[in-house]
């Protein structure tokens, strides 16, 4: 059987995702389960499932209902997060919350969290409960990344290791747990299973760390979102941190603690800072040190050279990269 | 081996609620989940559960794990609806998002929500799935009857059936799942399975119904509430509609509309005007329709007799009865 490109798989899974409508009354809610599912979006866990599927020589007919159940749970993260964030915005359109209230958007977002288990159960598989396990776990710890996001928020003395650590546990758990789901789903050896594991969440991290590298330094065209915004907010990010750590003149502070000022200004003035620190040079090289590291994992499975090559592409494409 | 009665199994499973308890990182997720299972209450749900499994000739030790699952998932319920309400106190002390804040109060509630899954996990069942099916319709249900008591809020035109139909789906199905999810871990058959959730879920509408009675006819020494709580805010019960629908004279939509008033007169007028009504009698004569149709499921079941009784002093016990 002819292997598939992370493209033809993502085109595969949107099709199903589209297809896709919980039905029931009272619609209130409903429709905002269907509404945030149909907002679009990469559905990037999903084809991570696939691709893992593919991997280990399993059915991708299979882990269409695993695949579901994954990007129904990110799904659920998105309405409670932009609930607790106070985003009014997802995908450029309204959040839940906005779009109705909070209680629609808390009710509704407990039953999309309820219908990813009904999406395993409908998978039928005969490894159920092992799969649950490392969804259970998965699921958990990415609400101790969020608790851990909100706690930094009013703290003052957050290190890059527990930043690490947030952002490990917030997106990257889930993206390695989806690789592993994918792999059990397969029916692959448990090492295999945790090496993608690891492939996974070492991706996530680099992933993440580009993501705010870009909302300082990214293309505002290609970027999709306003850049300098955690700037602006004052996000605990690598950058930050690294900066504050190396800031001897106590310049970024004195822009830390400032109430009134320009946007543009702040985020001018603090890029320029970053760039005289050289902490982009830093952060650069620390996600390459993680993407390097998920590589090396992904080579030590035991799996054909060619589908390896599906996940090598996917991986480069997330990253931005020809190499 | 030697039947057990309600109270002892609820002493049994007390004690093992007390000895779970969840530990992770960072405290301000799982202390609030510690806080919200360890606030006491009667513990009805995993109650319901021994029963059952003790009526199909199950192991009890085997049923531990699905009845901490129900009553955590129970608590997660708590969380969330107080949330949602805007409740200051549960069990007289202070809720989740008021001891911390809303978005703990909603974090800490998915995590327990994950926590059932594992606790289903844990108890190794060889029927998994069937469980969790079981589980999950239960599950959306409940969330379906809270969006429709929101509902319910703002309209003006809700019928009587309508009510019923939205406490069963927000207390009683979770009485009637427990029931069942008892008879699965105990393997019972298909039919019996289906006739204990009947029973379970006609019980749980009467026992509402009482406690609509109750908020308004109870004796405030022994109803643990404010009495009248449900006539202050408007809510409607089958009491308020049904008078409703009775009232010729207009005399209840009158203070029904009335915004200033004084608690303790608009609650003897109402009650006035429901005995005057007789509607005080009617609810007393639906709660114990369901009472007699749940008794007659529990009496098609193939079962002893003696374990059966068992069941039957529970149900007497909740409905504060002696026949």
């Amino acid at each position: 059987m002819e292997l598939l490109g992370y493209k033809e798989l993502s085109i595969l899974i949107q099709k199903e995702i589209k297809e896709t409508e919980y039905s029931g009354t009272p619609s209130e809610l409903y429709d905002p389960m269907n509404y945030i599912l149909q907002l679009g979006g990469k559905r990037l866990r999903p084809v991570t499932i696939l691709l893992a599927v593919q991997l280990f020589n399993g059915e991708l007919k299979e882990a269409i209902q695993a695949a579901k159940a994954v990007e129904v749970f990110h799904n659920f993260t998105l309405v409670h997060d932009d609930l607790m964030d106070n985003a009014p915005l997802r995908r450029g359109q309204q959040t839940v919350h906005e779009k109705w209230n909070s209680n629609i958007a808390i009710l509704s977002g407990d039953t999309l969290l309820i219908e990813v288990y009904n999406h395993f159960l409908e998978g039928n598989y005969n490894n159920l409960s092992e799969i649950l396990k490392v969804f259970n776990k998965t699921a958990i710890e990415v609400c101790e990344g969020q608790q851990l996001d909100m706690n930094f928020e009013s703290r003052s003395d957050v290190t890059i290791d527990e930043y690490i650590n947030m952002i490990r546990l917030k997106t990257s758990v889930l993206v390695g747990g989806s690789f592993e789901i994918g792999a059990l789903v397969a029916r692959a050896h448990k090492e295999d299973a945790q090496l993608i594991y690891d492939f996974g969440v070492n991706l996530g991290i680099a992933f993440q760390l580009q993501d705010d590298y870009l909302d300082c330094f990214g293309d505002p065209e290609k970027f999709g979102k306003q850049v300098g915004g955690d700037i602006i907010s004052n996000k605990k990010t690598f950058l930050m941190l690294k900066a504050l750590e190396l800031d001897a003149s106590g310049e970024l502070q004195k822009w830390v603690d400032k109430t009134d000022f320009v946007n543009e200004q702040k985020v001018e003035a603090v890029k320029a800072i970053y760039r005289q620190l050289k902490v982009d040079e830093l952060a650069f090289s620390l996600m390459d040190d993680f993407y390097q590291k998920s590589l090396a994992s992904l080579n030590e499975i035991k799996a054909d050279q060619e589908s390896k090559d599906k996940i090598i592409e996917f991986a480069q494409a997330l990253m931005k990269r020809s190499s």
